[in-house]
């Protein structure tokens, strides 16, 4: 005997579990747009239809759901994690899309805190359709929390990525830091780099380690813009590994810094001015550099460190997500994960929430994110 | 219908399982004992009695099972965690008591590595009994972790237990330490401190913090000795909690410490005398410390830091498990959870594995024990 059909409640679920994952895929290629998942359902409440916005300028999500789906979109329903939007922008509107289909019922996630492409749902129940929003809201937020967070903040998304061992040391004494953590570990910042718009790291660590920043190992993946804090253009040299043509690159120094010393990097790179931090601040002016990055298009921004820059931003209240790599090994000696964010007590910590532990090979992931109350005070 | 009875080897390793965790109940109190667990099944396999070791000098877990079996026991199986002893120490050898019970067979986990007890099972095959060792094995060393390490190396075995943040601070710039952690975690340590025979610090930390490291909110626990490293017999002073009447307690002073600084000391309170680091060392030298608490029957010794006594800890390869409650909390400043181990590259880093990661409200417990090429080297 055939099982029953399930309830349509449990297939709609299903369907927006389903569009959750393929909204993933677009992680680290669509911004400035989100990423959004969209599953097509037929009268009958079966899938004909799967798509996901791949990249910024590429269709939405719902209009490669609809091809997919066809004639057999009339009278169905669309999941969508994301409420649709009502504006012509580079692609057409997806409630005319939806509503020329002839789909019947929309369901989306998260409503779409976009001024310019908010109306979607109105539009939508305007022309007859039934719509409903919120369904698996929490999940579909968070595989689009940097998008959320830089429509927000009206800045990029943080989230500050260190590998140290149990001590909470960095490097060691010697300043050698490579291979604190294993290769599965790193294999996994890589795919955490493939989901980000840029990566960032300071003067210190661009001296001490040359890193170069690009994506390995990751078929297909995007290729983040490297950004180096380089207040006096010095730590960057030609010949420097973040200069070569792997990815876009950018050198962010202070504005007063002659000329001279930004003309001797290479074409390729960009450079951009930017003021020096406040009073009191060390190097550049975070609030300017996260808005230089937002220009460009960038909302999901990973700073891979080092300690001193990582502290400047955690001082600030400019860390929105912690993703640490712990080795299971003790350094003894060596610069902290975090420096000079200038806590002086317990009382000024900056509380966080851990929101997954994963053991990745001999080592332990840990995701974190500030308390509510933190973020506020 | 009946399920099937068990074969009979799975109804051991049932019985084993249950052996193991009975002797986890004797942890804290068996010292300079093992933990031992017992199970009597009778001649149809079926459990007729259980016991563990409750404490040292009182009978051993055969003794109370083969009791609470009567004469159930006889053409039955007697399943140990341990070998079964054949000395007569305080008590009667345990091999004896299961001839005389009329046990068929003896399955054990753990042979016994200590001289004097050893021979249980030629003793037990040789009055015709069939003897099978090693069920189970690892589960039930593990138990007995502690144990194993005090006879193998002749010194307790050292859990080094820290707080921190995730950023491997243990105490805010101005020295605040408490509450890093939360109530679950600190409800946990105590647990962790009534399964140790002695809790150690150093005389930084009576300093910083007065505590008191007796057991508290564990019913029935048996208290720790708590033991301070205090060269000078500076830190501890009469007054401070650590010398109340809740556990037994030894301050640890050079032997060259003037009489009149220890004379203040209340009665109650041990003073032990012993020599000073070797050359290029600081404070007290370690393995004479640790000889003084094995003589004293310690065999599982929780240290509980601070950053510069479990530093010389680490130098010296005396950290046996790592304990580490990680508070999801950026500190920002203060002192690190190590100081001064002396490693100076990553090559000389203390290579660990980590053996169990458990959320305890909102922390981590991170449980890691060194690698064994890092322990020969
Ligand atoms: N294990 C890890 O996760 C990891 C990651 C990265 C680095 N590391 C290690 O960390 C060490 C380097 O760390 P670091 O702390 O010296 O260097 P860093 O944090 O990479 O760079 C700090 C420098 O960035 C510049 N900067 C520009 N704007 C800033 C701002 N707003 N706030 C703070 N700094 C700003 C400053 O120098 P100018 O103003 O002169 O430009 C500052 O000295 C190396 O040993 C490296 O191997 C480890
Ligand atoms: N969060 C946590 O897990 C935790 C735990 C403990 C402490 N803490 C914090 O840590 C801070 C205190 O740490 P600390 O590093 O200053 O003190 P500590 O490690 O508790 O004590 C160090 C002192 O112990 C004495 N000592 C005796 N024999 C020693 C040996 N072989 N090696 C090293 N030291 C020996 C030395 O002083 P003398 O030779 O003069 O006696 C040494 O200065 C406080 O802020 C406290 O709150 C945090």
């Amino acid at each position: 005997m055939a099982p029953a059909p399930a309830a349509p409640a449990a297939r709609e679920s299903d369907a927006m579990r389903r569009a959750i994952a393929l909204s993933a895929r677009g992680l680290g290629a669509t911004s400035p747009n989100p990423v959004v998942g969209c599953v097509v359902l037929d009268a009958a409440g079966r899938p004909v239809g799967e798509g996901w916005h791949r990249r910024a300028g590429g269709p939405h999500a719902e209009i490669h759901a609809l091809a997919e789906a066809g004639d057999e979109a009339r009278g169905g329903t669309a999941i969508v994690t994301l409420e649709p939007c009502d504006h012509t922008g580079r692609t057409g509107p997806c409630t005319r899309a939806l509503v020329d289909a002839g789909i019947a019922r929309v369901v989306y996630a998260v409503p779409d805190p976009h001024p310019a492409a908010r109306g979607g749902a109105e539009t939508l129940a305007a022309a007859g359709i039934d719509v409903e929003g919120g369904l698996l809201h929490a999940e579909a937020a968070e595989v689009n929390t940097a998008w959320l967070t830089s429509v927000r903040l009206g800045r990029p998304h943080v989230t500050w990525k260190y590998a140290a061992g149990l001590d909470g040391r960095v490097a060691a004494a010697d300043g050698t830091s490579r291979w604190i953590t294993s290769p599965e570990s790193r294999a996994d910042v890589h795919r955490l780099r493939a989901e980000a718009d840029a990566v960032l790291v300071g003067s210190g660590t661009a001296r001490a380690d040359d890193p170069h920043l690009a994506v390995r190992g990751v078929p297909g993946a995007p290729q983040p813009m490297r950004v180096v804090a380089d207040t006096g253009a010095d730590a960057v040299h030609p010949g420097a590994r973040i200069l070569d043509n792997a990815a876009p690159t950018l050198i962010a120094v202070a504005e007063d810094t002659p000329v001279r010393k930004t003309a001797r990097l290479p074409e390729h790179a960009e450079v951009v001015r930017l003021p020096r931090a406040q009073a009191g601040g060390r190097g550049l002016h975070l609030p300017a550099l996260l808005a230089a990055l937002h220009e460009r298009g960038v909302r999901a921004l990973l700073l891979e460190g080092g300690p001193t820059l990582a502290g400047s931003f955690a001082a600030a209240g400019l860390v929105d997500r912690v993703t640490g790599y712990l080795a299971p090994a003790l350094l003894g000696e060596g610069p902290q994960v975090l420096a000079g964010a200038g806590f002086t007590t317990l009382a000024h910590a900056l509380r966080l929430s851990l929101t997954d532990v994963t053991r990745i090979g001999p080592d332990l992931r840990i995701t974190a994110v500030p308390l509510p109350a933190t973020e506020e005070s």
